[in-house]
Protein backbone atom coordinates (compact mmCIF):
# COMPACT_ATOMS: atom_id res chain seq x y z
CA UNK A 1 0.00 0.00 0.00
CA UNK A 2 1.45 3.47 -1.13
CA UNK A 3 1.63 6.04 0.96
CA UNK A 4 0.55 9.62 -0.21
CA UNK A 5 1.84 12.51 1.02
CA UNK A 6 -1.05 14.54 -1.00
CA UNK A 7 -4.46 13.29 -0.86
CA UNK A 8 -5.51 15.80 -3.72
CA UNK A 9 -2.66 13.78 -5.85
CA UNK A 10 -3.95 10.09 -4.49
CA UNK A 11 -7.39 10.75 -5.50
CA UNK A 12 -6.03 11.92 -8.94
CA UNK A 13 -3.87 8.85 -9.23
CA UNK A 14 -7.39 6.81 -8.43
CA UNK A 15 -9.30 8.04 -10.76
CA UNK A 16 -6.72 7.76 -13.52
CA UNK A 17 -5.89 4.34 -12.26
CA UNK A 18 -9.44 3.40 -13.02
CA UNK A 19 -9.00 3.61 -16.76
CA UNK A 20 -8.50 0.28 -18.35
CA UNK A 21 -4.98 -0.75 -18.89
CA UNK A 22 -3.84 1.97 -16.60
CA UNK A 23 -1.59 0.69 -14.08
CA UNK A 24 -1.20 2.33 -10.20
CA UNK A 25 2.72 3.15 -11.51
CA UNK A 26 1.75 3.81 -14.66
CA UNK A 27 -1.30 6.18 -12.74
CA UNK A 28 1.05 7.56 -10.76
CA UNK A 29 3.53 8.38 -13.26
CA UNK A 30 0.72 10.22 -15.26
CA UNK A 31 -0.50 12.48 -12.12
CA UNK A 32 3.12 13.69 -11.68
CA UNK A 33 3.88 14.67 -15.10
CA UNK A 34 0.51 16.90 -14.97
CA UNK A 35 1.83 18.23 -11.52
CA UNK A 36 4.44 19.65 -13.55
CA UNK A 37 1.89 20.82 -16.33
CA UNK A 38 0.75 24.18 -16.58
CA UNK A 39 -2.84 24.62 -14.92
CA UNK A 40 -4.56 25.71 -18.31
CA UNK A 41 -2.82 22.86 -20.20
CA UNK A 42 -4.55 20.42 -17.35
CA UNK A 43 -7.77 22.17 -17.58
CA UNK A 44 -7.67 21.96 -21.33
CA UNK A 45 -7.09 17.83 -21.02
CA UNK A 46 -10.38 17.65 -18.54
CA UNK A 47 -12.32 19.76 -20.47
CA UNK A 48 -12.34 17.77 -23.41
CA UNK A 49 -13.15 14.98 -21.94
CA UNK A 50 -16.38 16.15 -20.42
CA UNK A 51 -17.37 17.95 -23.38
CA UNK A 52 -16.76 14.51 -25.61
CA UNK A 53 -19.06 12.72 -22.89
CA UNK A 54 -21.86 15.42 -22.90
CA UNK A 55 -21.34 16.28 -26.58
CA UNK A 56 -20.82 13.21 -28.27
CA UNK A 57 -24.23 11.85 -30.23
CA UNK A 58 -24.62 8.06 -32.02
CA UNK A 59 -25.66 8.90 -35.48
CA UNK A 60 -29.37 8.05 -35.89
CA UNK A 61 -28.92 6.47 -38.83
CA UNK A 62 -25.95 3.94 -38.65
CA UNK A 63 -25.15 4.89 -34.98
CA UNK A 64 -21.59 6.05 -35.47
CA UNK A 65 -19.74 8.64 -33.00
CA UNK A 66 -20.85 11.89 -34.44
CA UNK A 67 -21.35 15.46 -33.23
CA UNK A 68 -24.72 16.06 -34.37
CA UNK A 69 -27.85 14.07 -35.66
CA UNK A 70 -26.58 12.87 -38.46
CA UNK A 71 -22.97 11.45 -38.67
CA UNK A 72 -20.47 13.08 -41.78
CA UNK A 73 -20.68 9.47 -43.72
CA UNK A 74 -24.79 9.47 -43.31
CA UNK A 75 -25.04 12.91 -44.62
CA UNK A 76 -22.59 12.70 -47.46
CA UNK A 77 -24.65 13.24 -50.92
CA UNK A 78 -21.80 11.95 -52.96
CA UNK A 79 -21.68 8.68 -50.58
CA UNK A 80 -23.82 5.37 -51.90
CA UNK A 81 -25.90 4.76 -49.99
CA UNK A 82 -27.30 1.40 -51.56
CA UNK A 83 -24.44 -0.20 -50.07
CA UNK A 84 -24.17 -0.68 -45.86
CA UNK A 85 -21.14 -2.43 -44.32
CA UNK A 86 -21.89 -3.80 -40.47
CA UNK A 87 -19.14 -3.28 -38.05
CA UNK A 88 -18.70 -4.15 -34.70
CA UNK A 89 -17.20 -0.20 -33.45
CA UNK A 90 -16.03 3.09 -34.34
CA UNK A 91 -12.80 2.07 -34.59
CA UNK A 92 -13.97 -0.51 -37.49
CA UNK A 93 -15.25 2.45 -39.15
CA UNK A 94 -11.66 4.30 -38.66
CA UNK A 95 -10.16 1.46 -40.33
CA UNK A 96 -11.85 1.08 -43.05
CA UNK A 97 -12.09 4.71 -44.16
CA UNK A 98 -8.56 4.65 -43.68
CA UNK A 99 -8.66 2.33 -46.72
CA UNK A 100 -9.90 5.01 -49.16
CA UNK A 101 -11.98 2.07 -50.56
CA UNK A 102 -15.22 2.25 -49.22
CA UNK A 103 -17.47 5.25 -50.44
CA UNK A 104 -20.81 2.94 -48.98
CA UNK A 105 -22.32 3.69 -45.81
CA UNK A 106 -21.69 1.69 -42.40
CA UNK A 107 -23.80 0.41 -39.51
CA UNK A 108 -22.27 0.31 -36.02
CA UNK A 109 -23.42 -2.87 -33.89
CA UNK A 110 -21.55 -1.72 -30.74
CA UNK A 111 -19.96 -5.21 -30.57
CA UNK A 112 -20.29 -8.89 -31.25
CA UNK A 113 -23.02 -11.79 -29.85
CA UNK A 114 -21.23 -13.57 -26.80
CA UNK A 115 -23.19 -15.26 -24.00
CA UNK A 116 -20.15 -15.48 -22.19
CA UNK A 117 -20.19 -11.57 -21.80
CA UNK A 118 -23.86 -11.33 -21.34
CA UNK A 119 -24.39 -9.84 -24.71
CA UNK A 120 -27.23 -10.71 -26.77
CA UNK A 121 -28.82 -9.41 -30.30
CA UNK A 122 -31.08 -7.15 -28.29
CA UNK A 123 -27.94 -5.32 -26.64
CA UNK A 124 -26.75 -4.60 -30.24
CA UNK A 125 -27.99 -2.61 -33.33
CA UNK A 126 -29.31 -5.24 -35.28
CA UNK A 127 -33.08 -4.98 -34.89
CA UNK A 128 -31.94 -1.13 -36.16
CA UNK A 129 -30.14 -2.41 -39.28
CA UNK A 130 -33.08 -5.01 -39.73
CA UNK A 131 -35.54 -1.96 -40.17
CA UNK A 132 -32.84 0.45 -42.19
CA UNK A 133 -32.93 -2.22 -44.71
CA UNK A 134 -36.67 -2.78 -44.63
CA UNK A 135 -37.45 1.08 -44.85
CA UNK A 136 -36.06 0.08 -48.75
CA UNK A 137 -33.05 1.75 -50.77
CA UNK A 138 -30.00 -0.78 -49.48
CA UNK A 139 -28.97 -3.48 -52.02
CA UNK A 140 -26.07 -4.86 -50.19
CA UNK A 141 -25.17 -5.43 -47.05
CA UNK A 142 -21.45 -5.91 -46.19
CA UNK A 143 -20.56 -8.27 -42.95
CA UNK A 144 -17.38 -6.81 -41.74
CA UNK A 145 -17.23 -8.10 -38.31
CA UNK A 146 -14.01 -9.81 -36.36
CA UNK A 147 -13.34 -13.10 -37.60
CA UNK A 148 -14.25 -14.98 -34.38
CA UNK A 149 -16.52 -17.18 -33.40
CA UNK A 150 -18.42 -14.32 -31.73
CA UNK A 151 -18.55 -12.82 -34.93
CA UNK A 152 -19.20 -15.47 -37.27
CA UNK A 153 -22.34 -16.18 -34.96
CA UNK A 154 -23.33 -12.60 -35.38
CA UNK A 155 -22.91 -13.25 -39.15
CA UNK A 156 -24.76 -15.76 -39.19
CA UNK A 157 -27.88 -14.00 -36.90
CA UNK A 158 -27.54 -11.18 -39.22
CA UNK A 159 -28.17 -12.98 -42.52
CA UNK A 160 -31.04 -15.21 -41.10
CA UNK A 161 -32.42 -11.72 -39.61
CA UNK A 162 -32.09 -10.15 -43.32
CA UNK A 163 -33.32 -13.35 -45.10
CA UNK A 164 -36.65 -12.75 -46.16
CA UNK A 165 -35.53 -8.92 -46.73
CA UNK A 166 -33.82 -10.26 -49.97
CA UNK A 167 -31.05 -8.18 -49.91
CA UNK A 168 -27.99 -9.24 -50.94
CA UNK A 169 -25.39 -10.25 -47.95
CA UNK A 170 -22.21 -10.42 -48.55
CA UNK A 171 -18.58 -11.14 -45.95
CA UNK A 172 -15.14 -9.59 -46.50
CA UNK A 173 -13.03 -12.10 -47.62
CA UNK A 174 -11.02 -14.35 -45.32
CA UNK A 175 -7.54 -15.45 -46.60
CA UNK A 176 -3.68 -14.43 -46.14
CA UNK A 177 -2.90 -11.04 -44.69
CA UNK A 178 -0.49 -9.02 -47.03
CA UNK A 179 3.25 -9.65 -46.41
CA UNK A 180 2.33 -12.91 -44.22
CA UNK A 181 3.93 -15.95 -45.01
CA UNK A 182 2.32 -18.53 -45.96
CA UNK A 183 4.52 -21.07 -43.61
CA UNK A 184 3.69 -19.35 -40.31
CA UNK A 185 -0.56 -19.09 -41.51
CA UNK A 186 -2.48 -21.05 -39.42
CA UNK A 187 -4.69 -23.92 -41.20
CA UNK A 188 -7.86 -22.46 -40.34
CA UNK A 189 -6.93 -19.33 -42.47
CA UNK A 190 -5.06 -21.42 -44.66
CA UNK A 191 -8.17 -23.64 -45.42
CA UNK A 192 -10.32 -20.47 -45.81
CA UNK A 193 -8.05 -18.75 -48.26
CA UNK A 194 -8.16 -21.87 -50.47
CA UNK A 195 -11.89 -22.45 -50.14
CA UNK A 196 -12.11 -18.71 -50.95
CA UNK A 197 -9.43 -18.70 -54.26
CA UNK A 198 -10.98 -16.34 -57.35
CA UNK A 199 -10.14 -16.17 -60.70
CA UNK A 200 -6.30 -14.93 -61.11
CA UNK A 201 -6.23 -11.35 -62.78
CA UNK A 202 -9.43 -10.34 -61.26
CA UNK B 1 -4.05 9.68 -40.68
CA UNK B 2 -6.94 8.65 -38.29
CA UNK B 3 -10.57 10.28 -40.05
CA UNK B 4 -12.47 11.41 -36.36
CA UNK B 5 -16.57 10.97 -36.97
CA UNK B 6 -16.85 13.68 -33.98
CA UNK B 7 -14.27 16.44 -33.38
CA UNK B 8 -15.16 16.72 -29.71
CA UNK B 9 -13.65 13.12 -29.54
CA UNK B 10 -10.92 14.19 -31.78
CA UNK B 11 -10.03 16.47 -29.63
CA UNK B 12 -10.18 14.55 -26.59
CA UNK B 13 -8.01 11.75 -28.29
CA UNK B 14 -5.43 14.82 -29.61
CA UNK B 15 -4.99 16.06 -25.22
CA UNK B 16 -4.73 12.29 -23.72
CA UNK B 17 -2.52 11.85 -26.45
CA UNK B 18 -0.36 14.49 -25.16
CA UNK B 19 0.42 12.21 -21.91
CA UNK B 20 3.63 10.59 -21.84
CA UNK B 21 3.69 6.80 -22.87
CA UNK B 22 0.44 7.20 -24.26
CA UNK B 23 0.36 6.75 -28.30
CA UNK B 24 -2.60 7.49 -30.29
CA UNK B 25 -4.33 3.93 -30.20
CA UNK B 26 -4.35 3.90 -26.91
CA UNK B 27 -6.16 7.34 -26.56
CA UNK B 28 -8.51 6.52 -29.05
CA UNK B 29 -9.20 3.70 -26.32
CA UNK B 30 -9.38 5.15 -23.46
CA UNK B 31 -11.33 8.40 -24.74
CA UNK B 32 -14.11 5.59 -26.41
CA UNK B 33 -14.10 3.92 -22.63
CA UNK B 34 -14.65 7.18 -21.54
CA UNK B 35 -17.72 7.25 -23.79
CA UNK B 36 -19.26 4.52 -22.25
CA UNK B 37 -18.80 5.75 -18.42
CA UNK B 38 -21.42 7.93 -16.75
CA UNK B 39 -21.22 11.41 -17.68
CA UNK B 40 -20.22 11.77 -13.27
CA UNK B 41 -17.20 9.28 -13.69
CA UNK B 42 -16.11 11.64 -16.34
CA UNK B 43 -16.64 14.35 -14.76
CA UNK B 44 -15.09 12.91 -11.03
CA UNK B 45 -12.10 12.13 -13.55
CA UNK B 46 -11.46 15.80 -14.78
CA UNK B 47 -11.43 17.23 -11.81
CA UNK B 48 -9.60 15.30 -9.54
CA UNK B 49 -6.93 16.29 -11.96
CA UNK B 50 -7.89 20.06 -11.93
CA UNK B 51 -8.09 20.17 -8.20
CA UNK B 52 -4.96 18.11 -7.86
CA UNK B 53 -2.97 20.87 -9.98
CA UNK B 54 -4.52 23.47 -8.56
CA UNK B 55 -4.29 22.76 -4.95
CA UNK B 56 -0.91 20.54 -4.01
CA UNK B 57 1.66 22.55 -2.67
CA UNK B 58 5.40 21.58 -2.35
CA UNK B 59 6.23 21.23 1.58
CA UNK B 60 8.36 24.20 2.59
CA UNK B 61 10.74 22.02 4.28
CA UNK B 62 11.35 18.95 2.48
CA UNK B 63 9.49 19.93 -1.09
CA UNK B 64 7.81 16.79 -1.04
CA UNK B 65 4.25 17.33 -2.74
CA UNK B 66 1.44 17.75 0.15
CA UNK B 67 -1.49 19.22 0.71
CA UNK B 68 -0.30 22.43 2.79
CA UNK B 69 2.38 24.08 3.57
CA UNK B 70 3.85 21.89 5.42
CA UNK B 71 3.94 18.29 4.47
CA UNK B 72 2.68 15.42 7.27
CA UNK B 73 6.13 14.06 7.71
CA UNK B 74 7.63 17.59 8.43
CA UNK B 75 4.91 18.04 10.66
CA UNK B 76 5.15 14.61 12.35
CA UNK B 77 6.77 15.39 16.15
CA UNK B 78 7.68 11.28 16.32
CA UNK B 79 9.51 11.71 13.28
CA UNK B 80 13.07 12.11 13.83
CA UNK B 81 14.28 15.92 12.62
CA UNK B 82 18.15 15.05 12.90
CA UNK B 83 18.51 13.18 9.75
CA UNK B 84 17.30 13.88 6.52
CA UNK B 85 17.23 11.97 3.63
CA UNK B 86 17.99 13.23 0.15
CA UNK B 87 16.17 11.92 -2.68
CA UNK B 88 15.54 12.57 -6.40
CA UNK B 89 11.92 13.44 -6.54
CA UNK B 90 7.91 12.02 -4.91
CA UNK B 91 7.78 8.66 -5.94
CA UNK B 92 11.34 7.67 -4.22
CA UNK B 93 9.97 9.09 -1.17
CA UNK B 94 7.06 7.10 -1.43
CA UNK B 95 9.61 3.75 -2.10
CA UNK B 96 10.95 4.73 1.27
CA UNK B 97 8.13 5.05 3.25
CA UNK B 98 6.86 1.93 2.17
CA UNK B 99 9.96 -0.11 3.54
CA UNK B 100 8.96 1.08 6.86
CA UNK B 101 12.01 1.59 8.07
CA UNK B 102 13.34 4.72 8.15
CA UNK B 103 11.95 7.84 10.67
CA UNK B 104 13.92 10.75 9.63
CA UNK B 105 12.86 13.52 7.74
CA UNK B 106 13.39 14.18 3.92
CA UNK B 107 15.04 16.69 0.95
CA UNK B 108 13.31 16.21 -2.36
CA UNK B 109 15.83 17.71 -4.95
CA UNK B 110 13.84 17.57 -8.22
CA UNK B 111 15.98 15.50 -9.91
CA UNK B 112 19.54 15.30 -10.45
CA UNK B 113 22.56 17.45 -11.87
CA UNK B 114 22.18 15.93 -15.84
CA UNK B 115 24.28 18.53 -18.02
CA UNK B 116 23.01 16.81 -21.46
CA UNK B 117 19.70 17.75 -20.15
CA UNK B 118 20.47 21.45 -19.29
CA UNK B 119 19.75 20.33 -15.37
CA UNK B 120 22.55 22.16 -13.44
CA UNK B 121 22.49 22.53 -9.23
CA UNK B 122 20.38 25.94 -9.82
CA UNK B 123 17.20 23.82 -10.77
CA UNK B 124 17.72 21.58 -7.92
CA UNK B 125 17.04 21.81 -4.38
CA UNK B 126 20.30 21.79 -3.33
CA UNK B 127 20.93 25.72 -1.91
CA UNK B 128 18.04 24.71 0.18
CA UNK B 129 19.17 22.03 1.90
CA UNK B 130 22.32 23.61 2.75
CA UNK B 131 20.38 26.22 4.33
CA UNK B 132 18.54 24.01 6.08
CA UNK B 133 21.49 22.17 7.36
CA UNK B 134 22.91 25.59 8.40
CA UNK B 135 19.76 26.75 10.49
CA UNK B 136 20.79 23.76 12.44
CA UNK B 137 19.18 20.47 14.33
CA UNK B 138 20.24 18.20 11.30
CA UNK B 139 23.23 15.92 12.30
CA UNK B 140 23.11 13.55 9.70
CA UNK B 141 22.30 14.07 5.29
CA UNK B 142 21.69 10.88 3.74
CA UNK B 143 22.12 10.77 -0.09
CA UNK B 144 19.91 8.20 -1.62
CA UNK B 145 20.18 9.24 -4.87
CA UNK B 146 20.00 6.79 -7.92
CA UNK B 147 23.00 4.85 -8.60
CA UNK B 148 24.24 6.58 -11.91
CA UNK B 149 26.83 8.68 -13.20
CA UNK B 150 24.09 11.82 -12.23
CA UNK B 151 23.44 10.84 -9.47
CA UNK B 152 27.28 10.48 -8.13
CA UNK B 153 28.16 13.83 -9.25
CA UNK B 154 25.17 14.95 -7.70
CA UNK B 155 26.06 13.17 -4.56
CA UNK B 156 29.67 14.74 -4.61
CA UNK B 157 28.40 18.31 -5.22
CA UNK B 158 26.31 18.17 -1.73
CA UNK B 159 28.98 16.19 -0.02
CA UNK B 160 31.36 19.71 -1.23
CA UNK B 161 28.33 22.07 -0.57
CA UNK B 162 28.24 20.43 2.71
CA UNK B 163 31.81 19.72 3.96
CA UNK B 164 32.02 22.68 5.96
CA UNK B 165 28.92 22.33 7.84
CA UNK B 166 30.52 19.62 9.69
CA UNK B 167 27.00 17.70 9.19
CA UNK B 168 27.83 13.64 8.46
CA UNK B 169 27.15 12.83 4.75
CA UNK B 170 26.66 9.39 4.21
CA UNK B 171 25.33 7.46 1.10
CA UNK B 172 23.28 4.49 1.10
CA UNK B 173 24.44 0.67 0.76
CA UNK B 174 25.42 -0.65 -2.90
CA UNK B 175 25.45 -4.00 -3.17
CA UNK B 176 23.65 -7.12 -4.46
CA UNK B 177 19.74 -6.55 -4.32
CA UNK B 178 17.70 -8.94 -2.49
CA UNK B 179 17.31 -12.72 -4.60
CA UNK B 180 19.93 -11.52 -7.05
CA UNK B 181 22.24 -14.22 -8.22
CA UNK B 182 25.82 -13.51 -7.67
CA UNK B 183 26.66 -14.79 -11.71
CA UNK B 184 24.40 -12.36 -13.47
CA UNK B 185 25.13 -9.44 -11.47
CA UNK B 186 27.15 -6.60 -13.07
CA UNK B 187 30.93 -6.23 -12.23
CA UNK B 188 30.57 -2.74 -11.11
CA UNK B 189 27.78 -3.61 -8.57
CA UNK B 190 29.44 -6.89 -7.79
CA UNK B 191 33.10 -4.72 -7.33
CA UNK B 192 30.91 -2.49 -4.82
CA UNK B 193 29.17 -4.79 -3.09
CA UNK B 194 33.01 -6.32 -2.85
CA UNK B 195 34.38 -2.94 -1.32
CA UNK B 196 31.68 -2.26 0.82
CA UNK B 197 31.64 -5.59 2.73
CA UNK B 198 30.10 -5.01 6.54
CA UNK B 199 31.67 -7.85 9.53
CA UNK B 200 28.75 -11.01 9.23
CA UNK B 201 26.23 -10.53 11.91
CA UNK B 202 25.87 -6.96 12.09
Amino acid sequence: MTQFSSQLLEKAVMEINRLPGIGSKTALRLALHLLRQDESRVEALAESLVNMRRGVHYCKVCYNICDDEQCEICSNPSRDASTVCVVENVQDVMALENTMQYRGLYHVLGGVISPIDGIGPSDLQIESLVERVRRGGVGEVILALSPTMEGDTTNYYIYRKLEDTGVKVTVIARGIAQNDELQYTDEVTLGRALAGRIPFGQ
